[in-house]
């Protein structure tokens, strides 16, 4: 992750803004609302996922600090990373919840209480600390506790046959078989993937120990089917696509097929099916959760940020498994879309669901929904876990543009900047220029390790773009292209040495790499329309508009009110415009229709074939990249334009 | 009311599955959910609405009796009044809940106990009782009951300011004051109108004393504002409508134009901007209330049925004050539309909640929204307001055909039966035939009193009808047809002694009428396509189907499932045609697209300018009245149409 910088005109200044803004402001919140000394007895309260909240920001410290040193971050995350070391029991174990109302309590109730969540979260923080400052005390401090909760979970007589009823520690522990090598670490996250869902409950049975209600099936956690029998998508989106994540990592440690085809079931079920266009998953607020197929309401969406989050770590590790731009498309939707609007521009207010029209005066009057949000983004939260999770995967960004395996370096994202892969080889260098995602020519210099020897660079043709074109232009050979990629010519080699090759949506070009060479995409970006299944009830009619990966919206303030009584003929042009405002984007222009309700003459319903006809009017639709909404006057959003016939 | 009698395709045989079937069914649910004893000591629980459950059931037990007498009915009903009478507390006092729980506690919880509201369902009860069937006994005690009522709220010494939580006892008051002819009740009526929402809120004073936080200013219930200052519908809908319906009758009764004024204002706002298609009202499940302006979503709809009802009665108050036609087309709209599609054509199924879209794969996996209700009707409900309503509206229906002033009788709907109106000079009967609402054409045959004065007859000209005609045939000379009405020509009057104007929708016909004049209506019945306001959302690019007063839906049983998937063509002729089926009825049939899922290669979005527009392919798309969806097949069922272009 530390081998990407970046320098283009979307990420750098959103990771900027994290590390200057960001991650100061959360570092105050966690302290202000008592989740940092959580510890001390005489705190006034504890919340069973206040320790989750404090480890996504120290894991979003370690990696920022490893980019950038500060001085004072480092040292707030020493203090923070001290009181839990100092905080942890003996037998390893560290909760601030259950270390404060009652530790005989602990590991008696799996199913709400959040404390593998925690603890996975807090390994998570331990295993960035550890890698990028070198750090290994909280390492150490969350192996003991992994190490504890492998002695008291598994299948062996006197063990519990528990497991977790939020998924992350499967991710986490992954991470630290990784980190340290330990078999034991991988074996304990496959024992959380296939003891989940077996017979009995184990959700029932520690229910019935504490005399409680028992839970039966729970789909809300994906804990009603053993994991290998579970075909879509189900229950409460986060759990759901960490522990599908999860369940790659440990496929692809294992090389257990049977497993990796379940994982791509449910993939398959997500993207085709159970998300949005912005990549948000999850879309009905009660249960914050998957509903049915083809469920995709707009005003009403949830997609809770941290579920567009946890589906680009689903689709790291699809594409890890198998190099399949497929998964990148989706990665890449989720980044620039669901997760980017997540966070305003300056980097103080967050959202938590992230939806997909919005009617504010419906909101502020009956008010937001089951769990009453409001129209605009929000400092903070009672359940803070979108405004962490958003600052650790900016501050790890990189992790997301490029991956390398022995011999291949892979190029998912275009963001200008640098990339380091460190291959069989050596270390490979690639400069990336361009505008992406503003413009689809992007340059990759490469400086290859010095050895001299064959590797392979494979660079994504993005699902959006219908006739991507690359050239080659071979070091030293000054002026000399060589098409390497052309739809109408599919590629084309002339360079001796050279095999260029599309496998699964990447273009990748096998050589003895000089210094200098140099790779030109040509990835034309043109706005689309974009229209949904036609199962998909909540969008019929309407079109999204999309330029490269970004998805667009109409808003309030540069269209006006009643957004859905604009209308987009279906031949009209669309026009891309740079605007200077927000840090520079470029908008969609358009010659759209509005219905105007001053003609209306105070009916609510009118025959269709007379009034309803003459009263549109055209004007100029304006859009604006949805990750960017909200950043301006409230007001009205829409993601989704209502469609007419063409304009004769 | 029992001046008119049904003899028409569309009432008659629900009226008499009223009777039949629903009056029994709900009898045996009051008493089995222990309704009917609840003031047994011994009963097992006991609830604050549970009066007006039972009071409503009386009061259509009594309209029934007087059009169809049943001696099993009769017993039940004087047993039920007995138990009442009885329990009645010296005082005059008298409701189950209190004096169960507690005598001491009553009156300390208007805003949310029902006190009042059980009281007035009570006083309706007793009214209809002593009308319909000469028995004053439950008309004494519940005088007594208002007495006692009166000496406890007011605006002297020692009197309660307060008012319903729930509106209605306002509706009883000036029900027993037309009765009794005792301006006390007028007077308390008018009372509870005027206090309501005045400063300091009496909601906060009781809640202050019972030691509860305070409620503050409740919009939910209409007590923001004093009710003379309000000017959109707002909150609780079946409160407000019952409400608003009391205002016009307080109006009427005391000429008070300021108030009558302030009525005029809220319909307007209901009808123009907060109606659904169907009558429905009060679109939001949350607080089963009006939202904002133009708000109006489908699939999460709420429209309460007894919303319905309620606005059927601030309807046919608004046309007692003012004979204009709109009063009459949203009462008809609401009757055959919003009120009829509450129960099942068998009379034992009731729908709660009114959706104009419904998909129930979603609503069986994750619930029916914040009430939870069902895709389908259901047999009874908890709080199960909504069945005897629908039970007394029913049995009461005459009321809302016909009426009549001291020289003018005035019909508003024209289902075939028999009207009698009390004119001044005496009775008037009205024979009218057709099929209405199947069929627009309607012989309306006159038998005058014997004085042989001048009398009019008001025939509504219904809204939904762009070119009524009338013609009337003279008793006695043969053959010979004098045009009334025709737009065409305006109004053309060729007949001596007869004077024909259309005063607000209404056709006046003013004359000496002979036994056998007749007149004959022609209302052409066409399937239209409606649009709604540009400002409604929800409904953007979208056409209802409506015939005559009946408004259409696609269900899947007819038309497969995914509705959103079929766009009706702008184009497209609608044809009405005859189905034998549930009773017969007229279907529309059109020849529409619908977008095929299977063409569609397994993505979730792909340009809208290749991919989606090949897929369409041309079905007969059939739509069925919407009172009579759900009496098939459960599935999908969607009043709103995806339209088109011109298929050209």
């Amino acid at each position: 992750m530390t081998q990407v910088k970046f320098s283009d005109n979307f990420w750098a200044e959103r990771l900027e803004t994290n590390r200057e803004v960001t991650l100061p402001i959360e570092y105050k919140l966690l302290k202000k609302t008592g989740r940092l000394g959580a510890f001390n007895p005489k705190a006034a309260t504890v919340h069973e996922y206040w320790d989750s909240d404090v480890a996504k920001w120290l894991e979003a410290a370690a990696y920022s600090l490893a980019v950038s040193p500060d001085k004072l971050l480092q040292r707030r995350v020493d203090a923070v990373v001290s009181s839990y070391v100092n905080a942890q029991l003996p037998d390893g174990y560290l909760n601030s919840y259950y270390q404060r109302i009652g530790i005989d309590k602990r590991w008696s109730n799996l199913h709400s209480m959040h404390e593998l969540y925690c603890a996975g979260h807090l390994m998570e923080a331990a295993a960035a600390r550890a890698v990028y400052s070198g750090e290994d005390d909280f390492l150490q401090a969350l192996c003991r506790y992994a190490d504890h909760i492998a002695a008291v979970f598994g299948t062996a007589r006197g063990q519990k046959r528990g497991y977790p009823g939020h998924p992350e520690i499967e991710l986490a522990l992954i991470r630290l078989y990784k980190l340290t090598g330990e078999q034991r670490y991988l074996d304990l996250a496959a024992y959380f993937v296939d003891e989940r869902g077996q017979l009995p409950y184990y959700f029932n049975a520690e229910a019935k120990a504490r005399g409680d209600r028992l839970p039966g099936a729970c789909a809300y956690m994906q804990a009603h089917l053993p994991m290998r029998k579970q075909k879509s998508a189900e229950g409460h989106a986060v759990r759901a696509c960490y522990l599908y994540a999860a369940m790659v990592d440990v496929a692809v440690e294992r090389d257990d097929k049977e497993l990796l085809a379940v994982c791509r079931d449910l993939w398959r079920n997500i993207t085709t099916r159970r998300m949005y266009i912005t990549g948000g998953v999850g879309s009905s607020q009660v249960g914050e959760r998957f509903t049915v197929d083809y469920d995709l309401p707009n005003e009403d969406a949830y997609a809770e940020t941290c579920a567009a989050i946890a589906l680009v770590f689903f689709a790291q590790r699809m594409l890890n498994a198998d190099l399949d731009s497929s998964y990148a498309d989706t990665m890449e939707r989720a980044l620039y879309n669901g997760v980017a609007a997540g966070v305003s521009r300056d980097g103080t207010k967050f959202f938590y669901a992230n939806r997909l029209a919005v009617y504010p005066e419906l909101i502020e009057k009956v008010g937001g929904g089951y769990h009453n949000y409001p129209a605009s983004r929000q400092k903070w939260f009672d359940c803070s876990c979108c405004p962490p999770n958003i600052a650790r995967l900016y501050a790890s960004l990189g992790a997301y543009v490029a991956s390398s395996s022995a011999k291949t370096v892979a190029l998912h994202l275009y963001a200008a900047g640098r990339v380091s892969a460190h291959l069989e080889c050596g270390t490979a260098k690639l400069a990336i220029e361009g505008d992406y995602p503003w413009d689809g020519t992007v340059s990759i210099t490469v400086t290859p390790p010095p050895a001299g020897e064959k590797f392979t660079i494979a660079l994504r043709l993005p699902g959006w773009c219908r006739n991507p074109a690359a050239t080659f232009h071979a070091a030293g050979s000054a002026g000399t292209a060589y098409t390497v990629l052309d739809l109408s010519i599919k590629t084309s080699v002339k360079l001796a040495d050279t095999t260029v090759r599309v496998i699964k949506g990447y273009l990748h070009i096998t050589r003895c790499w000089q210094a200098g060479d140099k790779i030109e995409l040509n990835l034309p970006m043109e706005p689309v329309r974009l229209a949904a299944h036609p199962s998909v009830r909540q969008n019929a009619g309407q079109v999204a508009l999309q330029r490269g990966p970004l998805v667009y919206c109409l808003e309030e303030c540069d269209n006006g009110k009643d957004l859905a009584a604009i209308s987009l003929p279906a031949n009209a042009e669309l026009h891309s415009v740079k605007s200077a405002a927000l840090g520079g984007y470029i908008m969609i222009k358009a010659t759209a229709k509005r219905k105007s309700a001053t003609a209306w003459s105070n009916t609510l319903y009118a025959p269709a074939d007379d009034q309803a006809k003459l009263i549109t009017k055209p004007i100029t639709m304006q859009a604006i990249p949805y990750c960017l909404w909200d950043n301006r006057k409230p007001g009205e959003m829409r993601v989704w334009i209502n469609e007419t016939e063409r304009t004769l």
